[in-house]
Formats: C-alpha cells, sequence, structure tokens
C-alpha cells in the first residue's frame, strides 16, 4: 500500500503507471512475500526520475533526513510503521539513542532530528540525541526557530555497549551517513542494535553493488509484471581505478561512457524516443551530497578543465575517489511551480510513509537537482475532494498517482536489503 | 501508539490521563510485550464510556461496522495496520471474501462494507463481497447515494472452502455477527482463515467471559501502571436463569443488582465521588445492539411492567435471554454540540486507527446511546495549529487527548484474545 499523495502529474497515465495501477494486488503480494525472505533496512529514501518513459531511482538513501519535510499527515503512518519496526527487532525496547550528524547544526537539520525523535516516542519508546562528535563534551539544548529545541548529549562508551549518561539504549539509530568513515567508537557493539548496520556507512557502501541489487530486484519485479526492466532501472557501469587530478584512467573512463551511451542509445530507438542521451558520473563510493556529472558525449571529458576536474577528484567530505559510477542519466519531466522537480519517497521499515518534491528553479531537467538554492516541498495526502467519483468503482475512480512511486521506491528499498546482506561482514555468523 | 485525533475534552487533564500520557512509553512497551504473547483479532471497535473519574469500556464488538464514519485521514493508517495483519495471517494472500451481514442493506451499512473492502484492497489484495444469506441466488449491484456500488454475490461451498464463482479466498472476513447462530456453511473452513472465528459470534461469545478477560487484563495493568484497577473497569456481575417472561429468578437478580450496587457506593465513596451509581443489565449472549437497561435500585425490577420484561426477554434477534450480565453504569460526561457523547475507538490488527463520537441528543449521560436516533461524528486529526507550541518540549506541548482513548481500547482489545483464547473449540489442537 502507498499513502494517496498528491502529485504534480496531470498528464495522461501512460502505459508503465497503468500496468502498475491495475496490477496493484499481484505487486502487493509480490512484496510481502518478498519482505519474507529480506529484511528491510529500518529505514530510506528514495530519489526518483520521472522521464514520461521510464521512471528510475537514482539514489537510495540509508540515513535519510528531511523527516521534517513531510507533510504533517504523515506522522501517525510514521509511528505506525517504527511500532512495526521495533516489534520485529526489539519488542522489549525501551530506549533508543538516535546518533545525528557530527558537524550539521543547521535549523532544517536538527528539525529534522526532532521530527525522527518524536516519531519514536510515539511509537513508544524514551528517545534521547547522541552525538558521536568528540567536539561534544557535555550536554546541550538547541533552540530551532520553530519553537521545538533538542537536547545534544555526549555518548559514552562502556565496554561493548554505547550509551548516554543514566541512558543505556538497546536500539541505535543511525542519522549520521559516517562520511568520512566508521568511527572506532561505533564497532564491536554486539549487545545492541545498530540500524542502519555500519557497512552501510558512506564509505564502504558502493553505489555500484546498489545498482547491480537493484537491477536484479528490478529484473525479477519486470517479469513478474511482464515489463521491460529497463522502464524502471538506470542502465550502470562501474569504471576502476580513475585518478581525475592526475588524469589517469580517463581514456577507459570515455570508452565505458561511450558503450553506455550506445546502449541507452539503442533503447531510445527501440521505444522511438526523440531524446538526447546522457549519463550521470558519480564518485562510486562516498557521500551521496557529493557532486555528480552530466555528460552527453565523452568528448566532453577531454576538454573537462582543472576546477571541474579537482571537482570530481574528492568527495564532499575530501576523499580520494577512484572508481566511478557511470549511469544512465533519466531526465525529470516533474515541475512544481514551474521549477523541476524530483519526487523523494519515504519509507520506514517496509512501508511508505510519505514524499517531497525536491525543487531547484535554476536547474535544468538534465542535471542534478542536488545542490545549493534547492528546496523541498511535501506532497500532501489526497484528500474526499479528490476521491471517489460518482458512478465509478471504488477504489479505481481517481487513481493514485503516487502509487508507481511508492513502488519503485520499495524495489530500491528491497535493493537496498538485498545489497546489505550481501556485504554484511559478519553474514557467515548467521549461516 | 495512538493517532492525535481531537477529543471533545477540554477540561483539565485529571490524574488518571495525566498517568497514562507520562507513562506513554511503558504502555506502550506493555502492549508490544502482550501481543507477542496474544494473537490480537482482526478488527474491533470498543465503545467507551468517560465519567470523569474514571473511564471503562462497556463492550467490545469483534465485528465492527461503521468503518465509514471514521475520518478519511485514517484510511492510510487503516491500510497499513491491515497490511501488518495479513503479513502475519497469511503473506501469500491473494484473495479476500468478505462476508456482509445477511440482511442489513441500508446505505450507511453498506457503505461501511465499501470502505472495509477498499481498506483491504489497498492492502493489496482481490477484494470481493459474498453474502451467506440463503436468499443471495444471484449476483447483484447495489448503488449507493454517495456514488460507491458494491456488488454482492452469493457464497458458493465446495468441499471445505467458502469462496464466490472464479474466486477462491485464503482468507475470510466476517462483518458478520452471526446474531441467529453459526451457520453450517461456514462450519469446517479448516483450509480458509476465517476472521474473526466463528466462535466470537453473538450467539457463542458472553459478555461475561469478555468482562472477566477484561477485569484481568485491567488489573495487569493496573499493577504496571500503579493505579487502582477500578478506575477502567466497569465491575460486572452474572446472573444466569433468569426467565423475565415467566419472571423467574428476578428476586436472585435483585440481590446480585443490590450486591453490585453496594460495591459501586463504596468505591464511590473511596474517590469522594457525589453521583448516585447505577448498573445496566443486559443479555450475556446476543447481539451488542440488544436493548440494556439501566437500574439504579434493585426494587425497579419489581416494578417492571410487562413491556419493559418482554422487551428484556428475547434479543434482538429473538433468541431467549437466559444470563443477565450486570454490569456498573458509568455516566459519559462528554458532549458533542450539547448532545451526550461516547467514543468508539477502532482498531485493525493491534493498532489503534481512528474513533467516532456515537452522539445521542435525546439521552441522558447514564443511558444507553445505542438507539434510533443516534449518529456518528468522525474523530478529527489533530493538525498542526494544536501542535507543537513554541517554547515546549517537542512531543509534550499539545498533549494527545485521544491517548487514554487508545490505551484503553486496546485493552478491550487484549481482552478479546483473552477470551478468544479461552474459549476456543479447538485449542487443543494447537497445544
Amino acid at each position: 500500500m502507498v499513502p494517496h499523495l498528491i502529485t504534480a502529474l496531470t498528464g495522461p497515465i501512460n502505459e508503465l503507471e497503468q500496468r502498475m495501477l491495475d496490477a496493484m494486488p499481484a505487486i502487493e503480494r509480490w512484496f510481502r512475500l518478498e519482505w519474507m525472505e529480506h529484511t528491510p533496512p529500518i529505514y530510506a529514501s528514495a530519489h526518483l526520475r520521472n522521464a514520461g518513459f521510464k521512471l528510475a531511482p537514482v539514489n537510495t538513501n540509508l540515513f535519510p533526513r528531511g523527516w521534517n519535510y513531510l507533510a504533517e499527515d504523515m506522522l501517525p503512518l510514521a509511528v505506525q510503521a517504527a511500532m512495526a519496526a521495533i516489534e520485529k527487532i526489539c519488542p522489549e525496547a525501551r530506549n533508543l539513542l538516535i546518533i545525528p550528524e557530527n558537524h550539521t547544526r543547521t535549523p532544517s537539520y536538527l528539525a529534522n532530528v526532532v521530527q525522527l525523535q518524536r516519531i519514536f516516542q510515539r511509537a513508544g519508546l524514551n528517545v534521547r540525541v547522541g552525538s558521536i562528535d568528540p567536539g561534544v563534551k557535555k550536554t546541550e539544548r538547541i533552540e530551532l526557530p520553530n519553537g521545538d529545541s533538542v537536547v545534544l548529549e555526549p555518548v559514552i562508551r562502556t565496554g561493548g555497549r554505547l550509551g548516554l549518561k543514566h541512558f543505556d539504549p538497546c536500539t541505535i539509530l543511525l542519522n549520521n551517513e559516517l562520511a568520512t568513515g566508521t568511527p572506532g567508537i561505533l564497532e564491536d557493539l554486539y549487545e545492541q542494535y545498530l540500524l542502519p548496520p555500519l557497512h552501510a556507512g558512506a564509505t564502504v557502501r558502493r553505489k555500484s553493488t546498489h545498482f547491480k541489487c537493484y537491477e536484479e530486484v528490478a529484473k525479477r519485479f519486470g517479469k513478474m509484471l511482464g515489463i521491460d526492466h529497463w522502464l524502471i532501472h538506470p542502465i550502470s557501469a562501474l569504471c576502476a581505478d580513475v585518478d581525475w587530478a592526475q588524469g589517469q584512467g580517463i581514456e577507459r573512463l570515455q570508452s565505458e561512457v561511450d558503450a553506455l551511451l550506445a546502449k541507452v542509445r539503442r533503447k531510445y530507438k527501440e521505444y522511438g524516443i526523440h531524446e538526447k542521451p546522457f549519463v550521470i558520473l558519480k564518485a562510486d563510493q562516498g557521500s551521496y551530497s557529493t557532486g555528480a556529472m552530466p555528460v552527453h558525449d565523452a568528448k566532453e571529458l577531454e576538454a573537462l578543465g582543472r576546477k571541474a576536474r579537482s571537482k570530481m577528484a574528492v568527495t564532499k567530505d575530501g576523499l580520494p575517489v577512484q572508481a566511478v559510477l557511470i549511469q544512465e542519466g533519466v531526465s525529470t519531466q516533474e515541475r512544481v511551480h514551474e521549477a523541476v522537480a524530483e519526487p523523494v519517497v519515504y519509507m520506514m521499515d517496509r512501508y511508505v510513509i510519505g514524499g517531497v518534491y525536491r525543487v531547484h528553479p535554476e536547474r535544468s531537467m538534465n542535471e542534478n537537482l542536488n545542490a545549493p538554492g534547492a528546496s523541498f516541498v511535501p506532497l500532501a495526502f489526497a484528500h474526499s475532494t479528490q476521491m471517489p467519483q460518482p458512478g465509478m468503482r471504488p477504489g479505481t475512480s481517481a487513481p493514485n498517482r503516487f502509487y508507481m512511486y511508492g513502488v519503485v521506491a520499495r524495489l530500491a528499498m528491497l535493493a537496498s536489503s538485498y545489497e546489505l546482506e550481501a556485504t554484511d561482514p559478519n553474514a557467515e555468523v548467521y549461516d
């Protein structure tokens, strides 16, 4: 099930969307059975791009922030999903510790932390916020402009457990993508549930592994639905050992880009799409907020100036880029107030609980919207005026145009489950 | 977790309510652990009475109707709860059959059926409606005034399975309280999930057993919370072998009523309550919509006229009343537009998903509101204007005054789990 949110889609429903709407019971059953075999991450947000002819995830964030941007109506859904997650993970849970980003102190990020705290409090836990930033040495209350406040406490490591003064959590929720690597203070916490696990951290995770898993998921889903999985999947390739600074590996990268563009061109021809294909280059490792570069022609890489190259050479957090993910570019057809927009779907456990549009008025439909100037617009819940129409069959009258977003986002969530299973360093323990 | 609905409560928060609000994490954890041991019924509605000094359930309906009266915002919550229920009961489910009441064809009842169908459809099932009324011989589409329509099909029994033409459900949802007894067509369906089970039917279930289980639940909960369980429990007693028509057993009933009134009087004295105690007499078996009679003095029973007695002698469905449940009356302090109101809390699986007020402008605070002239007012979700107040701690600012209703309603749900376990005719099979 996907809540009925109002999307910016007003055009006719195309074949892909109609196929998903018609197959809703089969799709939901398919997910139910998948979740029996694969445990979803505690939470995730999937960034989607809808080109009209295809709809694909372009990244899956396992440390989602922006909970504060969601419509208020989603709160009960998030709480209910959090309850379901806790029941599975640790029904005896009393205390939950949230670990936020180390240095981010913007009011919007802290409002996100407050919202997460609120969700898990209402799910019936004592929730406190502990920083693993070594600079945080004493408890601090930070007031936010909206009237909320957050109390940030220094964490205390005692043997195999992490906690706060007089607070021993059974579950630790990471809202810190660990962009500079895995801190020792989080290692070997075998007595507590650490969610998501350390191998979901930004320096450990590889986007290429995620998209390989996503391709597998998309193929299986496509087979069930009877569609070409390309319609929901961005073709991806990995180019290892690229040294942007020294200019090494660039030729290899060019030929890989050429090869991928050729594949996309064939697909465009097959479907009669008259657009110019492009790819996006991203660092395979490192934070999702690291710059992504659109490339329409491999030759562009030769002409790259020193500035552009040095921008690609390190991640946002200063780590050197070695492997480059080449990903089919998916343009976005959606507009909110005439600005280019891409939907971001929020999930808690296996449930879709809300969505926002990331909007950037100064970017074009082929560009990355994760850039200064972007803003977020919550997707509202559809209300009765949009709901059943007289004379229509119940449930079919006003189609839920958010549904397909909820489906593709959950495919990305499922791919993350596959990914975390495949990369679990302790996997053999459970075999 | 209980969604934040707007109640009619505007007075100060009393001690009981404050205790529940403060203990929220402990209460939620207590429920989580209880639900590990006891499976909740698929759905239920709990009718509560709030006297100010005490809050108690007065009946727990295991075949709840009125889903159409709930606020529209609750739909996603109900769908998410239905998904969680299906995942536990039968994750492979494709088809669900709803069995409605046999003879009720009012638009409001059918709108309730449509809403249930919608909830389970959105949870990812193919849902059809099959009547077990032998009079329904062919498929019929009934149009409702609101533009919805419902297709009613005759059920087909084939060996050990029940279904429709070309429709073989794995789960059957009863929205029929089986007020005239268990029909043979529903017996021995060992291959399908029948929810709620047959021993929840109105002629099998005994209110006295439910309230005995409720007392056990209330005692355990009261101990955990450190409160006298009387504050959430209506004292009840059973008087067997009453023959209203012949006037037999009435004296015994009088002395039982006297004894119960004395108990209530002692409690009122203990708490300094200056109200006149009363009891409610109900048939121990039979539909919940069967008349309930308030009695302030056992002498009233002598003076009962023939008409009143013959009304008590048979249930709504014409079955003779034998055992009488004597229950402490709980007056209701709530008012909606100056009319006496009682909250009805809807639950799906273990989740509170919404509520309505049952309102009766012509009844007093001590009377049964289940009578002609009653209407339903949905409880709306609280929106941001009621939510966090500047300067207040998050989550504590605007107290959720629906919370205590959600707690007591879930205690009644839990008592139903105990009850159905204790009365399960096939229990030994699973031991």
